[in-house]
């Protein structure tokens, strides 16, 4: 009987209890036993974990969150905030294989982003075994077709949507509706799309205040009463940065999110010119119960590790691809994240149907 | 056959379909015939009107927003953004005298708040006749025991907030919910309460910073690894006003939302103490579906209304009191709002839950 | 401090954990001490129970069903399922007072429905100190305003009413959607109101076979191209029983609902005429996330009882009167049950919205 | 300018009405001009149609149904209930083709199922001009990935599941779940496996009462106080047909559900043992607010048909085929159904979980 170490880390996401429970129950079926650790590494490095049976998954699956409590600050963190790769201190990898010897655990699965799993790929580098299992709200992990939590984050998002159309119709109002996707623009493009937004931001397609006033003015113009925006957070003007307040730090200003700088930019060049209205769905995005095809993902990538823990596909990670569960190395997945391009289906979609990304509008 | 015009003004709310459709639906049973003026007042003062018979209101009571269209900068809008009356100017108020005597229209039933209410009670002053039906998402009018629309913004604000609660487990953070309530606090109130909330401000009690922090500090040091506060859009601290960036004309300074406030001035006071995100979910709380609860209230006030009408109580309002449909005059409601006051049952139970509302706190 | 036990009793309904969490959070600041006895009185008398603390309560206001799970078959119960009221065995008493003092418990408080507090005012009758909490899902307790559970019941059966709806839009069919209500119809009526129901079947106006295919086949005849019949569990025809397969036994035939039993009597008298479907709602009205409401009138009765201990109202229950908690003797709440009568303000709206009762027709 | 009908045909489903908007809003930008024929070819046939615009389809994309009503008992439904093809009679094609000509309508897009797309392909073998759209709730196309509707369907039975857990907690029960699902297992399956149930009967399984009586009671034995079964309609027992009751036609007795069947045969084998209940969702499963997913799928879809037009791919079908749209014949689509295999990643999930489905069972 093998002892496996489960470790979560990065931002949760709604159907991270789901891939725990169907890891435990499937790998005890196979003779496996498994400790949990609390806050993903740093739970190995200070030895606090719990041990998994299958009665301490049970009714878990569709509740957000994680019972293992997760981080995105911990010690074995990969990348900063600007995504640069930083190299975890030797002595702290040492203190890692130290005390997973000493708990008599011979691998890892590890559920986790790009930063946890760059982080991960320095300990497969360093002989430590584990399996991956991806994780992100923003589907933006390269290779991989889908992650869970990310049809539940739209889901939520298109439902925030339906609310204000009805609403909107009455009004002249523009909304923007300000999504997850730091740099991804995934949620907002498929949320948009799902929700009949008139206009989409994305990170990877900067836009220009003046085409949008634009947009938006000839919205008015040929009788739209109102417009709806859904801007992803990393969203950013060409050749522009926040304004910022000279009576705050830069603690301070970070506080304001996009889509209140949108507007004041907006009214700034406009005065008086739209009545706006902004809602941030923040981080209920990320909570609360996953719909049923994020279950489904998630108990499929769960079994799926410990097909992999099985087959001892160490170093890579269990990845759906065009529709079929595979192996790949972590390394092919943390070299660059999958972004929205001009080939993207949805995209094209959107397009067809006359949504506005923010590029050049005269009219 | 009698010709009703059917108004509705200021902000919408969930359940305003429904009540145009039970009026409708009741009312052509009962011999009458009706106009619904397209923007409220707007339409009778420009001619902009449809006729409605069943076929018009079918399958609309589950729909939010209203097929009449609403504002709430209309021309007979009767307070100021301060809550004072304003006085409506005399020919206005011979137009839609003389245009509602070119349509036939004989009465009106006028639904709205106290804004609208306001200034129906100008024009049954001078002799047009209506009956009122009460609509506020805020549940403020007094001597109403309950508006529709209120019950479904609480449980929209409720959903976020259960979907908060499984994310903020994960991670050490302090999530501010900002809700609607510009005068009366009770969807915070309610919500907060129901979504199990640390902490509510609300504008009836006002906060002071310094107890707000020793709050949030208190439940870190024991433990609490997160903290969630609902936020009334209209809540204030004590002697302190909004943080103005000079950069900003007044305008643009309006845009910030008070939970954005908070955080600043939370920042500033302790730099880097707290992890702090919101949440603010705008007009997703006036929008979408209207839950059960909203309707039944919505198909008993419009019912109601035609029986006002049979009894020729002009002049007076529909209004749910202690369970019991009755009528009573305008202006009697709208001489003031309904506040929190510390006699509600909701608000004491909450207290006893040990919920924290801003008050006085060293620990 | 005085040690207090919980028990509960009865079907489950959604917000009975919201209650459980707010009478220990609320005690424990008032210097109670909790048990929790499983499945109600068995584990009293089977000597099963845990304690409660406020850790124990966490995070568990939300979610449907009871952390002390219940049972409708216990020894106390002290209602037949002909409604008839049954003597428990005086040793069983005497047992449960034993078990009683010998854990210390001093008090307890019962959350329960009519057979629940049946049973509950016998032990009264011994000596034994309880506060009452009412529960029911179908609302049927007399005195009582409202009782949690109720609210979500019927968010439920409307949410599967708008469904159908939609897709009934585009076929000639009889859709009959069952639900729950066995002696009071409070849910089908609120929900078919709120719903848009076509007919509500409820047990309180028995209805004729012949009537409603009269009512059926008029609307077919005006081009109504659908019918939405929503009938209570408990709804039957006058003068008529179940049809019994002769093939079956008493207990397999009873597996049969009332939905499949019209629909066949319908089959039989105009064979061809209608294309019929059901949906059951079943359980699933009991189960799931209560909503914002219920969780309020939860919490308020929770800590009510609290009070209630407090002022030492023994054999009393916590009761929502006219909008205001009061105590009611258990006795006065168990006489009798509260059943729709014509004198109902939701029955009445109903009614003047043309939604038809079973009542006589021809046309 | 081209004029093109649209034609939708079989049962609905929840995201149709987001399909021909977006086939009318790609088309008119794209110089096409729509007319909708009322009931499918049914309208065409009667002449029956409405004129299609930007402002037809406006607000529509999130609402259950079609605005253009469909039937699944047209005069070119080509497929019986025993799954045979029918010849549509030649007359009645000519027809088509004549109103099709007098109404200039020059090529179709028809959007339907296996039954409505085999008659569409004989309208093709005659020279008719038309692009097919899939269509179908149960995602039982052969070729196509994923049909829209059924990601929705799925969380509808999901939703249920979750509310039957929490109140099977609390009862020794065994829960009957019956969902859509004629000849294919995929809805079954894929809620089964979200949501958790202990065992799932579909179509492509047959299963022995036997068997399910022996897991039945093991779940018992081991202490598993509930059990959750979910049943496709199209479940079969081994060399079982239904029983059927003298006392009716054969019409009454097809009024019976396959859940009611399971109930009495195990009630028969083993009486009193357990204490059954079962909820049928039946249409509420089609009808309601598309989720996100299936309103992106149906606006790919129907853009991308839109496409199929100017490249005249007249015969072919639009079709999501491992993750790109693509155009297939028809005649390859209608061929055969697309069932639940050993191969299928969700079955292997739930096998993999320990769900029961059918099979030998001896424990």
């Amino acid at each position: 009987m093998k002892k496996i170490g489960i470790v979560n880390g990065g931002g949760d996401t709604q159907a991270m209890n789901a891939v725990i429970a169907s890891i435990v129950r499937t790998g005890v079926n196979r003779d496996y036993k498994f400790l949990g650790f609390i806050k993903g590494w740093e739970g190995l490095l200070d030895n606090e974990y719990i041990p998994l049976e299958v009665k301490d998954v049970r009714g878990i699956s569709h509740i957000g969150g994680t019972i293992l409590q997760t981080t995105n600050k911990g010690r074995f963190a990969a990348k900063e905030g600007d995504g640069q790769t930083r190299k975890i201190p030797q002595d702290l990898i040492n203190l890692a294989k130290k005390n997973a010897a000493m708990l008599g655990v011979e691998a890892f699965i590890v559920i986790g982003g790009d930063g946890t799993l760059s982080g991960a790929q320095q300990l497969v580098d360093q002989g430590i075994k584990l399996i991956g299992v991806p994780k992100t709200i923003d589907n933006d992990l390269s290779i991989v077709d889908k992650t869970f939590g990310f049809s539940t984050a739209v889901d939520i998002v298109v439902e925030a949507l339906d609310r204000i159309h009805t609403t909107a119709l009455s009004h002249n109002r523009v909304f923007f509706v300000e999504t997850m996707g730091r740099y991804a623009g995934w949620i907002a493009l498929h949320a948009g799309l799902a929700g009949a937004a008139n206009a989409i931001l994305i990170p990877e397609l900067q836009f220009d205040y003046k085409n949008l006033v634009n947009f938006l003015s000839w919205r008015k113009r040929i009788g739209k009463n109102y417009s709806i925006v859904v801007v992803a957070e990393g969203s950013r003007a060409v050749n522009e940065d926040f304004v910022t307040n000279p009576e705050f730090t830069a603690a301070e200003n970070r506080l304001g999110g996009i889509s209140y700088e949108i507007m004041k930019r907006i009214e700034r060049m406009s005065p008086g010119e739209f009545e706006m209205r902004n809602v941030i769905l923040g981080h209920t995005q990320r909570g609360g119960t996953p719909n049923a095809e994020d279950r489904i993902l998630a108990k499929v990538y769960g079994t799926s590790a410990i097909d992999a823990l099985d087959a001892e596909r160490f170093g890579h990670m269990v990845a759906l691809v065009d529709g079929e569960m595979r192996t790949v190395p972590i390394t092919d997945v943390v070299s660059s994240l999958k972004l929205v391009t001009d080939e993207d289906l949805s995209l094209q979609t959107a397009r067809k149907l006359g949504i506005y990304f923010g590029e050049e509008f005269n009219s």
